[in-house]
């Protein structure tokens, strides 16, 4: 290996180290000894949130039927390779630059000469930029161009996310957001990654309808199976892992809170499959696995905002509640006829907002204040709105000027052959049994 | 991100951190940095351990006929969800709190409040708890009541292993287990975790009896393919992935030792292999690729107790013994009669015992000693006593009282569509042809 | 867990550690922190590297089709171990040994004694030396045997592969070698183990031959698709996640370079993809899921020399190059009537050649010079002379003496059943389908 930097670059100390706050000639290596922890910390916490991409990938693919397998791996590779390479165009400098206004950031655009631990921020922010723009993916899937969900995914992550990101997390460098300045409390981003993801989801699958025989007429909603619930099981279970550097790293250092905040992170993610099985329970439904799953994600989205300033005790509750709220919420886009494919709106969206809720309610320090509940919920109307509003116009233009929906004979062939020419499972695949059955449906 | 806690907690040095040593006012920040780097090391091992949960799920589920698949899964899952309650409620405080007797600790249930490194540690305990617990879920596979079974991984979780875990393990809020007393190496747990797992796994599938079909009337034992030996992969992967936080993590503290026990970690896995390979050409069997796994995991089981106190020559031979025995002892139980799917009980029941004999006799700094022989033999003994004998009286409860064995008609029919109303591919299935073949075979 | 080694340890200051540059007695505490943080860094990185094996497991496994699945995944499986196990015996000490002609190393042959730090840099070097030895197993799927695979690899990994290694990162225990003496910067491995490891298996495609069905007599090459690309896309992620570890880790200590390493690891990933995807319009093919995935890895493999010496938007540049060529690579070896089942020669030969030539000419402090650049080249040209050359004598003697191709009706029905009398997916194989394909396809 090559040495040219190292000996150099473990005696620097970078004035920006979150984790070296005494100055002390002497002491010099400790500093950097402090630096090296925290750089080692979010770069595995980074890998952690970057394997989220695959977690999310099987997740959905497992969901989806086998005849649109590859398009949905596909499009979650691409708008984690299209969304890291906007972050470090745009979204970066939107997100974290120099924030008078507190509104957006308007520097560190295309950076190329930082600090050190400016690098690392960067990373670690990258991937959390990657995971909220995925979110559409699986709730859109199926029935949605690729190059229209690329578009989408591209502008999600250039400038949705990192505009409402800034009011809350911005100011890196210099500034700070007006939903910061209010106190409002997102640690790890509740609201910030995931509601905002699952807004410009629901704007999604508003523009681009349900997939064809998912919603017969003047027939109760009709369940289109998954084709692989191993896929589906890894993709939570990948998931699951991956939050403990979503959580854990968002500390941005290496400190002794990681503990609090990930056993919060995995009480919460274990009651939230307890607050699934009994809403599957009251709602009549089987014990599914597909539900279970569901649970947990709840749990984990419900926590992030508040993990690292509640107990364990309220970290369960919140948990458990949001894993609740997954299940009905599913039911509840049912109702309305919107088709998510994996129940993205419901986990991450009303999970999401319940947990930023539940961040305010259960704050340690000052539990059921009434104005810090009186921010929570701007903070999380501010953010709807914003995301909601921009991904719908968004998606509207999309649809209009460049194609959104699928042909219904590609939906209906598969999206795996007409749009990539391959198909997930050559030597298995009875790509006619769905095709004649949806065929029918529609007839009908 | 929130930074509410991270400035002060970065100069906080709790007492209990286990890598500061030495008191001295002037290098306050070098405890703390020492800490976080304690800290970030206990939780990426918590992770890792975590993971394990995902590999034990993959590692079944492949092992087990499609038509238990979503079965297996949903047992993985929710043992590690109950599980980690309910040692939170009530197994962390038996295992790790006040243990004046040594038989079992009295103090520390349900924490809501403790120093940040309490934390830490708690999270990485539960982890491991769960990997206890969920050794039973593969031996006693395609025939258990998801019912039954998740009480009984409940008890295992809250009482069983952490009363015999207390034993060498226990004291860390005062007081020390009657095990350790006597001077019993088990440093990350061949016995505490994988045998007392394993010996609750023997107690169930005497209890629930073999799966039909597996040992017809008077003709040798007829084996059940697996259904996907990809996904049997993936689980063993994941599983030796996560094995170097399970042992490396069990220095509770970053220290350079970590190198030996990891080296010595991966050393044994590949041995393992060896050693299995060994076997199956002795018993005549095939170069299969499920015995090799086998004989991976045995080799990790065996090197669990010894990792951090021998050298790597016999590091090797201590996993190259454990592949060996794992494949000989599946000989061992269809001798018996006895149907454990994956072969958890010789996996990680007699190689895990092996292990603990071994880091005896290959202890460094004293190999061969007759006492320490003898404390180890002493360790082994009482575990398998506690463990099976206590779960075997559960399995027999449950049994009883609750429910253990599926219906033979659900069996046939497979668990995933009786009891979870799902199925693992709804798109490939072929469910009746293992049915008609399993009814052939008992009408026969 | 066991503490013997833990007090005194936490404190030792083992002379090696790289990360402890200056001495002071009163900083004992101090060097021991750093000496943790590198350990333990160094340590999750060999665990990512790892889990690199399972990334080419399943990549491998699913671009084969179905009735060779088990045998890849053993290929996989044993190279790694029976490649660390040799590693430990010979392959360290050629590599890293005292090293005074600059050649290959002299000492540390099976090390049992040695301190702390080198347990850990043993353990990474490991799994470094494992992932060179398993890029042949793909090119090579699904028609070689896997005993005469099986010898390959461990001479790979032996001897071929450390012997390039030590000219270029040798001389950790004294000496240096000769590349390294001319300046050759590769930081990671481009060519010590990317390139080393495809030009082996370049040597191995062409020793054994296409197979069955691939170029028919007068026809254009006919493409055998992968039966599970659900399993090509984990394997990689998979390896996406774990070359965090392989380039981050190869700081061999914990610093603050590790984000700008990662972050051009990341960004080189992605441009990666948009490489491919303009190859694949260039030439025709459709947007192929498995070529923007070898992109991806085209652009990993080309920025692992550079990523600590040179900016984002260079390292951008390199791995879309990477990419590219990744593409047009698999082209070219198709017209040469060469088949590389993965497409490893061009993923990790032409793209790594291409990287470590990057490295050169992109170095941030000096880019564009003319002399850096020559040494570069020289460094490709040397490597590639040796492994190529010493692997296709090393094949044409496997082949010669002990067999390398597999019967032709064994490799009609699949090496699964002929090898391991074992399938992949019992429940689902049609087995016939393909077997009958390719016997017409000889048959004309």
């Amino acid at each position: 290996m090559h040495r040219l930097l190292s000996a150099a670059a473990s005696m620097a100390v970078p004035l920006l180290f979150p984790g070296v706050a005494v100055a002390d000639e002497a002491a010099g290596i400790t500093y950097a000894t402090q630096a090296s922890a925290d750089t080692t910390w979010l770069m595995i916490a980074a890998a952690l949130v970057f394997l989220m991409q695959a977690g999310f990938a099987f997740l959905e693919s497992g969901m989806s039927r086998s005849k649109n397998a590859v398009n949905v791996l596909m499009k979650n590779l691409m708008d984690c390779c299209v969304g890291s390479l906007l972050f470090w165009c745009v979204g970066y400098g939107l997100m974290f630059g120099l924030n008078e206004g507190g509104l957006f950031g308007t520097s560190h655009f295309m950076p190329v000469q930082m600090e050190a631990w400016g690098y690392s921020f960067l990373l670690f922010q990258m991937m959390f930029a990657a995971t909220a723009a995925t979110i559409a993916s699986g709730a859109m899937a199926e029935r949605t161009r690729f190059g229209g969900y690329l578009l989408g995914a591209a502008i999600i992550t250039a400038v949705i996310y990192p505009v409402s990101g800034s009011w809350v997390w911005g100011g890196f460098h210099g500034g700070k957001g007006w939903l910061a300045e209010l106190g409002f409390i997102d640690f790890a981003g509740s609201t910030v990654v995931h509601s905002v993801g699952a807004w410009c989801a629901l704007a999604g699958i508003l523009v681009v309808g349900p997939r064809l025989g998912r919603f017969p007429r003047n027939e109760k909603p009709h369940a289109l199976p998954g084709h692989n619930l191993n896929l589906v099981t890894l993709g939570g279970f990948i998931l699951w892992f991956g939050w403990f550097g979503f959580n854990g790293g968002s500390t941005a250092q290496a400190n002794v809170n990681i503990g609090l905040i990930n056993l919060n992170t995995q009480l919460a993610a274990c009651a939230g499959a307890l607050g699934a099985l009994l809403a599957l329970r009251l709602s009549g439904q089987p014990m599914l696995l597909t539900g279970i799953i569901n649970g947990v994600l709840g749990g984990l989205v419900a926590i992030t905002a508040g993990c690292a300033t509640t107990t364990p005790d309220y970290a369960i509750l919140t948990g458990a509640i949001g894993g609740f709220i997954a299940i009905l919420g599913m039911k509840l886009l049912d109702a309305f006829r919107l088709d998510d494919v994996v129940g993205a709106v419901a986990v991450h969206g009303f999970a999401g907002a319940w947990g930023t809720l539940a961040a305010g309610l259960f704050f340690a320090e000052d539990p059921f204040n009434t104005y810090r509940v009186m921010v929570q919920v701007t903070g999380i109307v501010a953010c709807f709105l914003w995301a909601f509003l921009s991904a719908l116009l968004m998606y509207i233009l999309i649809a209009a000027f460049f194609g959104l929906r699928a042909d219904p004979l590609h939906e209906q062939r598969g999206l795996d052959i007409t749009e990539h020419a391959e198909i997930g499972y050559p030597e298995f695949a009875r790509q006619n049994a769905y095709d004649s059955d949806t065929l029918n449906r529609i007839n009908r």
